[in-house]
């Protein structure tokens, strides 16, 4: 059974509190079995890779084997049926579009002091995409990783995509194709990382790591950090809706269960301000898992993590959600964008009733790549932003330098660092025409 | 000495690679004791806080002076002389200017299928700031993390600085009082990045923690990465200088100085298109190694890491730059703003031989926290952006479900995710007008 809270029960934040820190994922530590992969691949390269993939996912590659080839991805795509292969452009068209709109840009002004400033944004110039293989391959995951990185201008995008056993998913090629993706290889888990990072004779290292995966994975994009750049560790899936009374108890049922079928961790939580219709979403739950095909999943998951809240005005709710900082936050109100003034923590909001999370998941636009596990209190879903960086740009005159070097000068001295109060003080020495020492 | 290269020599690329591949750091391994340290303040708080302090700083503290109180940082503040007070406050507020000019944009639109799209950003709620105690306290890099963090709207920011046998750096406090810091704690190595993650009784929890530290506090900042947000574990300093012969090799000679006396693992480097001005910079530098306070320190840094090389062209210099990807990049030709355009790669970058990098570290404007260890190749200096994060939003009007909902519906299929295609079914069933099921 859920858990059922109301925010007027005596022993509510007790419980609230109990809910917030739930542990949801039980990772395993499987850091040093990592370590060694890793070592294993910056020693021996392509040899340890082709080893590793023979071995997990018992297939056996070449050197020349490991990319696949333009041709082969030719005939795979070639199975995707026309329905498929226009939805996916379609989400790729949208999802193009939005992210389009979030290119930074540079700029350059020159203060009263006559100091030129700014910064300019350049993208990473190669940047590698891990595709899970197996049940949790998502082709929908290759367009929300890949477009941002083309759109922020990376030149070299390479996908990492297990094939266990050789079974190859063609939709996951299509897309990958449809997202201008450069370079698509058959390895997975931690090697595949480690190729990235570090490169072989045959995979030229990338500076950033993105995209989902296993324990495996996790752990080894936790260590390749600082070696290259990597995006958040993702937890698992979660989703809060905060609806009133008059919505359709269905809807907001299999809103809910579209988290819950993801994982048997996954969490769907429901604040409402009528316990009745709290209660009518559960029962609606309870006849759709009679039927859904990820019944065992998603049953699951609303059994261990799921909850329903009733609070007493959705001043209230509002509050309580930010202190869960969901991932995803729908808001099925009378007046949405006003209630979304009052959330300060979550990863993407869903507005009014006609707009359910899943569509956020493929075709809305924005990215369905989000932190969990309250991490939206202080990070933020995929962006542009992921794939580039700011160089800072600074430009004395003379005079600019006369006006602020001293100020330079005493706080490096305060600092007991005199080589840089030097670097300032012999040009100002040779401003003011004082003799060359 | 220094290494010294030139591109037409038979042995340039093997020795470039080195001197791009060397270890500079040592950090030694304190995972596992910096591990025991969280977990004691996880559990026993401020009891655990005090008794580290009173160990590894020779300070013993209660839980009601743990923290200064006002009239403490007043006095404290007394003792700064108007000079530095004036100095700091010039310092802040470039930085407050130029960092205002970062504040990311809210975007709101509406597109052809009535789908209203955008994004919102929002401060982080607590940020903490650790600030290192002995020799290397330096204010200004108080007024570096906590000045972005102020101007990002966080509401709550915390310091915490270790202050070892009792002693305080005046300009640490005057630095905090002027950024305007809320709290200041003296405790500091891995107790203090914990207690700022999990909190304890008297010090409440932050989101986001940042600033430098030493091998424990790095280690610490690692481990409670997810549970809070960090900014990047910063590696030794380095500079590069491109610089023709038109320079006076004295003044590039404090330039490369100024990063060597940081650090014996700092590392500056010199790219000059002619070999004789590198050498009378190599010469300039041992003349002002016999006079430098931090001689010793310097020294070792620019005989160990330092080196100069002699390009054909800047062109060259530029791509080899690149790969450096340095920290900080001083261009001292004719041309610098159009050298800089052929730069890729670099965390700040100083343009003109009146632009000593010191400038930047001090009074210039932008952030002197900027990405160490050819990480600029994929990350940037610290930023307004480090404080906030961006909530994406959607909302779809009926007729907007309506284009684009079959395709969400479609990839939900083909990704077996069935509650996420019903979540758009149900809708558009009702739109459609089908009686319920």
């Amino acid at each position: 059974m859920p858990h059922f809270l109301n925010t007027t029960d005596t022993d509510f934040e007790a419980r609230f509190v109990e809910l917030l820190s739930m542990k949801r994922e039980d990772s395993p530590d499987v850091d040093h079995i990592v370590a060694g992969i890793i070592d294993d691949v910056r020693k021996r390269g392509d040899a340890a890779v082709l080893e590793l993939t023979s071995k997990f996912d018992r297939l056996d590659l070449t050197a020349e084997t490991l990319r696949f080839t333009n041709d082969e991805i030719k005939q795979y795509c070639a199975q995707v049926s026309p329905e498929d292969r226009s939805a996916l452009e379609l989400a790729a068209t949208r999802i193009r579009d939005y992210h389009l709109r979030q290119i930074p840009e540079d700029k350059m002004w020159t203060d009263m002091d006559g100091a030129t400033l700014g910064w300019r944004w350049t993208p990473v110039a190669a940047a590698g995409l891990y595709v899970p293989g197996g049940i949790a391959t998502y082709p929908s995951s290759v367009l929300m990783n890949a477009i941002p990185a083309k759109v922020a201008g990376v030149k070299r995008l390479a996908i990492t995509v297990p094939t266990p056993n050789g079974d190859v998913n063609p939709l996951v090629l299509m897309a990958a194709k449809i997202a201008g993706v450069d370079e698509i290889y058959r390895i997975g888990g931690a090697q595949a990382i480690a190729a990235l990072a570090y490169g072989t004779e045959t995979i030229p290292p990338v500076d950033k790591i993105t995209g989902p995966g296993n324990a495996f994975v996790a752990a080894a994009k936790r260590r390749v950090f600082g070696k290259v750049g990597i995006d958040m560790i993702a937890g698992p899936s979660e989703i809060l809706v905060i609806a009133d009374k008059n919505n359709d108890p269905d809807w907001i049922a299999v809103d809910l269960l579209s988290q819950a079928e993801h994982d048997e961790s996954a969490q769907s939580i429901l604040i409402t301000t009528d316990a009745d219709f709290g209660k009518a979403v559960t029962k609606a739950i309870e006849t759709r898992l009679e039927t859904l095909e990820r019944r065992v999943v998603a049953g699951k998951s609303w059994a261990d993590f799921g909850a329903v809240i009733v609070a007493k005005d959705l001043d209230e709710a509002a509050q309580l959600s930010d202190r869960f900082a969901p991932e995803h936050l729908e808001l099925c109100v009378d007046d949405p964008d006003a209630l979304s003034l009052q959330i300060n923590h979550a990863g993407a909001i869903f507005l009014g009733a006609y707009t359910p999370e899943a569509i956020g998941d493929y075709v809305g636009g924005p990215n369905h790549v989000l932190p969990t596990a309250r991490s939206a209190r202080f990070s933020s879903g995929l962006s542009v932003l992921d794939f580039m960086k700011r160089t800072t740009l600074a430009k004395m005159t003379p005079s600019a330098l006369e006006a602020i070097g001293p100020a330079a000068e005493r706080l490096a001295k305060s600092e007991s660092l005199q080589a840089h109060g030097l670097a300032v003080r012999v040009r100002l020495d040779r401003l003011n025409g004082a003799p060359d020492e």
